[in-house]
């Protein structure tokens, strides 16, 4: 697959982990977490590395400048192609650090969770976030090259599987009926085969680079639809100071809440909700607020999205199983009222 | 004038301060240093405004976060237009900023400080430093607009203007004989009529204007030249921690340094060095190392300079007044003679 940019396309190919290391460019620096770095150690030996800790605390900028110090230090040039490896925490801020280092070097992504296979790894959003929020400071900066390789898959728990699968439904909802009932039929795990997951990995992709390529600095909402659950989601996230509830748990979540919100404000079709709900619950993933988390903080958190323009709230919402748009403007008492009931 | 930019393009107009900032977008922020803010006290009334400590330190990462922050707590959303309202500290720093906030929100320049007039604030390069170097992370963003207020020039001391006139010369050396015969008969200091400037000023940003639309993203050289002077003048601002000498000086210096560089190497005419100390003397900038700089040590800060592609250094070299071209693979033993008979 390709995926236009305004700065040229890049490519976007299955590669098993030995096949991509082996078509890297020679100068190059790799950065990865821990939990990457230890499972891979194999194919990372003689690599010149950059070892994070795991967890959205990395994604900071004082974690960037460590990076940035590093490559300096250590001789990185403007030829220096940055590999990001791991799952979307690694994507979003290795990227940001190939934009930054001397205004920018190359970038490839291979990522290692489902998450950012079919979601953070295209597209070219790269951030980190601020104590303001998430993703507050980053920049649209497209790869060189996304390499996907499935075999990572196997490495990934139970849980972190479901996290990723959280967006795969998130596709299904907002753009494709046909994916619906491929994962009601057989509602992935990860004890599956992973090559039988290529099929939906790449649909992810193919949609994912639809809305990219309408909309690539995300200002005619082509793009924003994609956060679908986000509004929400994100705000929980923020809620539980990024640790303990993942950002697929999160989205789930949000996704149930904003399918309501939609039937509430007549935007969404009668019983949507309820269908959505049941799907992520089939796939374990949680549908309820957490009861630790005060709606007050949550609305709070919310008007503070960046996806907000004008007065009221902004999300993407369904209008029926497979379609979505963009809504401006939402009232906070139509939020509350949803999430006083959830 | 405009400037064409692979992202659209931007204007650079002559405005006073007073017509500037009745220009500006209403929804805008400004970023500015205790000096500036101090001066012009009166124009910054009821503007929301973030005032940093002046000087080359707070162009860092730290303080870029400390401007996101501010800006998300103070609700700055994606329209809002940052102002970045200094000198060239202020320009880089406040550009970044403006790169990086949600990912990149509009920015206007307006350069009070004749070095940021005729250079910094053209062009779109934006960065702030790091411990292993100067501009090591930033990003090309190029400005929604710059408005040039020659006013602004009255309020400088005379260390501060000749600060800027080095790189006046400099466009001159590199670009243009008429210039340099301009600036020869005339020398201008800061007691002159600010408007007499306009001219020169013009002429600059025209020869920059140039450079960068041949070459945006400083990949085929075309716009590298103009760093003539500033591989050896990085690394004696570098040698010195950014305080106790001025860029133009740094420059001013490396001129000279690189044009005796480059009779040495055959590539510049014989008894240019001589004319561009000459020149430089006259408008009493310095032309000499000071003995407090140790050579070795700029050796090694020349060695991580970011425009070296290959073993050897980089260097913009003339190779007669008004002409240059872009030398790559000096050894660093004819850079050693040079700098040990300066």
């Amino acid at each position: 697959m390709t995926v236009k940019t305004r700065f040229g396309s890049y490519t976007v190919e299955f590669r098993t982990l030995a096949e991509a290391f082996a078509a890297l460019p020679r100068d190059r620096f790799v950065i990865t977490d821990e939990n990457v770095g230890r499972l891979y150690q194999q194919n990372l030996e003689g690599e010149p590395t950059i070892v994070l800790t795991p967890g959205e605390k990395s994604k900071s900028l004082p974690v960037a400048e460590h990076c940035l110090e590093t490559l300096a230090k250590r001789g990185a040039t403007r030829q220096t192609t940055i590999i990001a490896f791991g799952g979307g925490v690694i994507g979003d801020l290795a990227g940001l650090v190939a934009a930054l280092y001397m205004r920018g070097v190359p970038y490839v992504q291979i990522p290692t969770t489902l998450l950012a296979q079919v979601d953070s790894s295209i597209g070219g959003k790269v951030a980190v976030d601020l104590a303001a929020g998430k993703n507050l400071a980053g920049a649209f900066y497209p790869p060189k090259e996304v390499l996907i390789p499935l075999d990572a898959l196997r490495t990934l728990d139970k849980r972190q599987f479901r996290n990723g699968m959280a967006e795969v439904w998130k596709y299904a909802f907002i753009a494709d009926k046909d994916l619906l009932g491929t994962l009601k039929a057989k509602v992935p795990n990860c004890s599956n085969n992973v090559n039988n997951l290529k099929g939906i990995v790449q649909r992810c992709i193919e949609i994912k680079k639809g809305a990219v390529e309408a909309d690539e600095f995300e200002t005619s909402g082509a793009r924003a639809v994609l956060n679908f659950g986000h509004t929400v989601g994100h705000a929980i996230e923020s809620a539980t100071g990024y640790s303990g509830i993942f950002h697929g748990e999160a989205i789930s979540i949000g996704m149930v809440a904003e399918s309501y919100l939609g039937e509430e404000l007549g935007v969404t079709e009668a019983g949507t909700a309820a269908l959505v709900a049941e799907c992520l619950q089939l796939q374990g993933l949680p549908i309820e607020l957490p009861t630790s988390i005060h709606r007050s903080e949550l609305m709070s958190l919310m008007s503070r999205d960046k996806k907000r323009a004008s007065k009221g709230l902004a999300f993407s919402l369904l209008t029926r199983i497979g379609e979505c748009k963009l809504m401006d403007g939402v009232a906070q008492s139509n939020v509350e009222k949803v999430l006083n009931k959830l």
